[in-house]
């Protein structure tokens, strides 16, 4: 019996856990900002303020395991994409793809990796290199090499590759002074993103491609 | 007599302004952060706090008088790099150069572009769409053009291809947490800075390529 009781206040406590996330996500969305109270989440859900300390230590706390929520599971398929029997150009603009879409389906997502990058806490820092920008940073390291074994890739500093490619898909994103004064467009529509993912994934694999 | 007047007061003006943002740009630059004071500023500069105020309205004000006394400059010397009579590619690559320069130079400048592309005033945003991110914009669409006339490179989107270029400079520099944590470098060397630069234009470059 006990097993059950525990596994149930483990179930509820996931279940809030989840909620205090899902409501987060919602107002950023909304507000398009990264800027949310404790007392903006407790008014939305229901749930006592005193509870996001609790399940998250702090707001930043809270930043950090909402990043996980919504990039942890592409970051867990990455070793599935690695494994793969594709050549290694059709694996990165899979890749590149993935990027955008997670930009494109959770617009506040980069502005919460750069201040939770930012925030001045060695623990945050390191746990956002260690679940997210390690993991891809390796698979990319692992990607350009199999494309290198393949004849399809010449050699390229796998660390200015991982810059590249996240600053090219994190620009259009992170940008909507550029977007709306100056190409007078409002929102990205699904069109854009598609194109955009399109468009860098042709010139950096055009550009690292092997000359013949 | 009154004209000589009117003079000498406008270059007082002058040295005055130049005196706070050079502080500004050297607190920034040690402090590692945009977030500087008032406060900070007039006791760094001997100058009474109400001159920022006087001239540049607000915080804001001058973090985008800032930005242009940075950037400013190398804007200007667009129209000069359009006029060259040089191949569209190697002029592309000092684009490129210059950008990550300026970020390499002044490492708090783009966390300022992005706080004052993030401020929700219409003003500012209008400004810096106006002064620094149209003209670049408008510079690469006619590097562009005057690449695909000299059959050099193929047909690309000239919007994506402001912000594949700005994101990927801007990368590097603007990801300390990765830099840190997953590369284990604690500075950007002047080695480091045009090896990134001349592999992102390597790249970019050979993707834009027109194939025979």
């Amino acid at each position: 019996m006990r097993a059950k009781v525990v596994n149930a206040d483990r179930a509820g406590e996931s279940a809030t856990r989840d909620l205090l996330l899902r409501t987060a996500s919602d107002i950023m969305t909304e507000q398009q900002s990264v800027d949310v109270s404790f007392r903006e989440i407790s008014e939305r859900s229901g749930l006592n303020a005193a509870l996001i300390k609790y399940y998250f230590g702090s707001k930043s706390g809270m930043m950090i395991a909402l990043v996980v929520k919504i990039i942890g599971g592409s970051i867990a398929r990455l070793d599935e994409l690695l494994a793969l029997d594709i050549p290694a150009d059709r694996k990165i603009r899979i890749h590149i793809k993935a990027i955008v879409n997670t930009y494109f389906n959770y617009p506040f997502v980069n502005r919460l990796l750069h201040r939770v990058g930012r925030i001045e806490n060695d623990r945050f820092g390191e746990e956002l290199a260690r679940v997210i920008v390690t993991p891809i940073y390796e698979a990319e390291r692992r990607l350009l090499a199999q494309g290198v074994n393949q004849k399809l890739f010449r050699n390229v500093n796998p660390m200015f590759f991982y810059f590249h490619v996240t600053g090219a898909c994190d620009a259009m994103f992170h940008s909507r002074c550029a977007l709306q004064r100056t190409f007078k467009t409002s929102r990205i529509t699904k069109k854009m993103k598609t194109e955009y993912a399109d468009e860098i994934s042709e010139i950096i694999l055009h550009g690292i491609t092997l000359k013949s």
